[in-house]
């Protein structure tokens, strides 16, 4: 067995954050010392075998002081800057990182609660792009964090031991390190979780006063728009309220784009100039989608078609998927070209652009005609 | 073999909703004829085994005309008047729906294209709340529309036996039919699918300007909130124009909500009341998606707690699962009690009202502290 990552972690705060990290270090072996102050979810995370409860005098009486490694906090928002300034005090020797959502204000409350600034060197934000509508130690899994970003935020005094070690962490739990500033991390994030939030709170809020009669047509795509709108609420005001200028800078920008999408409905039977509009705005979205990287990071853009040539027969899709499947290639996304000058029938399959070579052969094997 | 639910249906457009239609019904032995004006359509639509392509001239040659117990219509909206029309005068003999997304919009074009108002009582809208994000005949399926709502919009003169043809369509693709009036059914998708959608789309939208390092820190919230932006703009600029002023009167709402929540956050530092405001913003969009009918409709509501004292020691609630698991009865949720006066380690199971008998009896035979 290998040496395992870190010698001694405390979790403080056995949510499902501090929990499924818990549960990523028990993994490898790592021992994982629990604090919460409620003692369900304490109670609840060891059952799981996420680590062994302690009170914060324990884990001081029990030498911990000296030989935790990394000290982990998964607080809410409004509680990071008193509880890590409080563990950069209680362990001296350990580089302490957080998983909150918002990391100017994480870092501001640290440095507002520290006994002596000399420790801050220690202190690295971190940020791990998981979670769950859910809350709690009772939704943690120890793959939550599998082939997500993790973003790691040091400060100007952070040290490079403490920086490794908050990325050996991510690494640990499965994830990949994303080292930012905590205000470019914050800017990022007020893009990509806290206006789809508020975008998805809005949208449920209006299902409230529905009649239900309504509300049984809601088919997958309503189902996914609103699932982050079940969040925790206190917790959410708690991130928004942390974020709150660069949040309300974009909440704006799409609240006005809303109103002139409506506008732009209200007055299409003016012209085919409206239609074009609405088309525009259409498009814009689908453009942004398709911005959005892959599994670990990959750009979408690494992907190649290969066009293949259909026969006029039943079955012949299938029998090209089976092929293409019995020589181990990916597809990651299958079109119909309608351009008017190809003919009827030619199919795009999209594959890695490493896979490429692979797929060509296998298609000439079976004798597919693969087209230009 | 059982008789199949209808002898011959022909179906007109094989994209994604139509293909997919005519795989279900072939599940069920039917005879399916496809036609489409785009050979590659009709191509890869027979290849995945959807049934026989026929021009319109060859289905009325064919003696289709006769014998066509129903009529599909599964063409772009701004088609659909003059599709459902012709196809009125082609199949006299027929029931004739659509699977349009609009449907005032479909009855106020068929009416206008109709060559006699006679025929029209064999017309009844139709619209399944399945799809997909893609689009065309590849990206079908026979199960896309299992478990599914399937609204049927009658009209003043709809027959019932047409009434009944599309309701019998419903159920053998697997879905489940509602009947409302096609003015009603606007109001209802207008909230539940196109206010999502839009809203869907300015979030993705603003994507487009990200800074490529912001966009690696998306995480699953982003990627389910804008899913469907990645929609067929053309389609989705058909469907919003057809159902505009129920569309941009929610549109208006939305947006205004979102200025609130920014004007709030803007203004937090000014008093508690504001996070108050927040927290109720968020509050009522975590309402609204608990609003949302589970599969095939179910309420909610028909869900129960049975709370269970948890031993404070590692793999309790691993065992707690298996001994449920093996009892046959399915957990819908489970949630950690946090109230004052419980002990700690309470957990509520949350099961199936009529579930509640046999986990009640499992939990005992297996000596589980079942608390209260």
């Amino acid at each position: 067995m290998t040496e395992p990552p870190f010698r001694r972690v405390v979790v403080i705060g056995a949510g499902l954050m501090g929990t499924s990290v818990a549960l990523a270090l028990r993994r490898y072996g790592v021992e994982v010392l629990l604090e919460d102050a409620d003692p369900g979810n304490l109670r609840v995370a060891v059952s799981l075998g996420a680590g062994v409860p302690v009170t914060p005098a324990e884990a001081l009486a029990n030498n911990t002081a000296d030989s935790a490694d990394l000290v982990v906090v998964g607080v809410p928002p409004s509680a990071l800057g008193t509880v890590i300034a409080d563990a950069l005090t209680r362990f001296p020797g350990a580089a302490v990182t957080d998983l909150g959502s918002v990391k100017a204000a994480a870092l501001a409350g640290t440095r507002a609660h520290a006994s002596t600034q000399a420790g801050l060197d220690r202190y690295v934000g971190g940020h791990p792009m998981a979670g769950s509508e859910q809350s709690g130690p009772l939704a943690a899994r120890a793959d939550l964090f599998d082939g997500r970003a993790w973003a790691v935020t040091p400060h100007a005094d952070s040290r490079p031991d403490a920086v490794a070690a908050v990325e050996r962490l991510a690494r640990t739990c499965g994830a990949f390190p994303v080292q930012l500033s905590p205000g470019e991390h914050d800017e990022a994030v007020a893009l990509v979780s806290h206006l789809p939030q508020v975008a998805s709170t809005v949208v449920a809020g209006l299902l409230t006063t529905a009649a239900e009669g309504h509300l049984v047509l809601a088919g997958q795509g309503l189902r996914d728009v609103t699932r982050i709108a079940g969040g925790d609420p206190e917790l959410w005001t708690q991130i928004l309220s942390a974020n709150a200028e660069p949040v309300a800078r974009l909440l704006h920008e799409a609240a006005d784009n809303l109103h002139r999408v409506a506008h732009t409905l209200e007055k299409r039977d003016a012209a085919e100039a409206g239609l074009a509009d609405l088309r525009t705005s259409l498009e814009r979205g689908a453009t942004g989608v398709r911005r959005l990287p892959g599994k670990h990071g990959a750009r979408p853009e690494a992907f190649s078609p290969v066009p293949v040539l259909l026969p006029d027969q039943p079955g012949e899709l299938a029998r090209l998927f089976a092929d293409v499947g019995a020589a181990g290639v990916n597809i990651e996304d299958v079109r119909i070209d309608h351009s008017p000058n190809t003919p009827a029938g030619l199919v795009e399959l999209w594959v890695h652009e490493d896979a490429v070579p692979a797929l060509l052969e296998a298609l000439a094997h079976h004798g597919w005609d693969v087209h230009g």
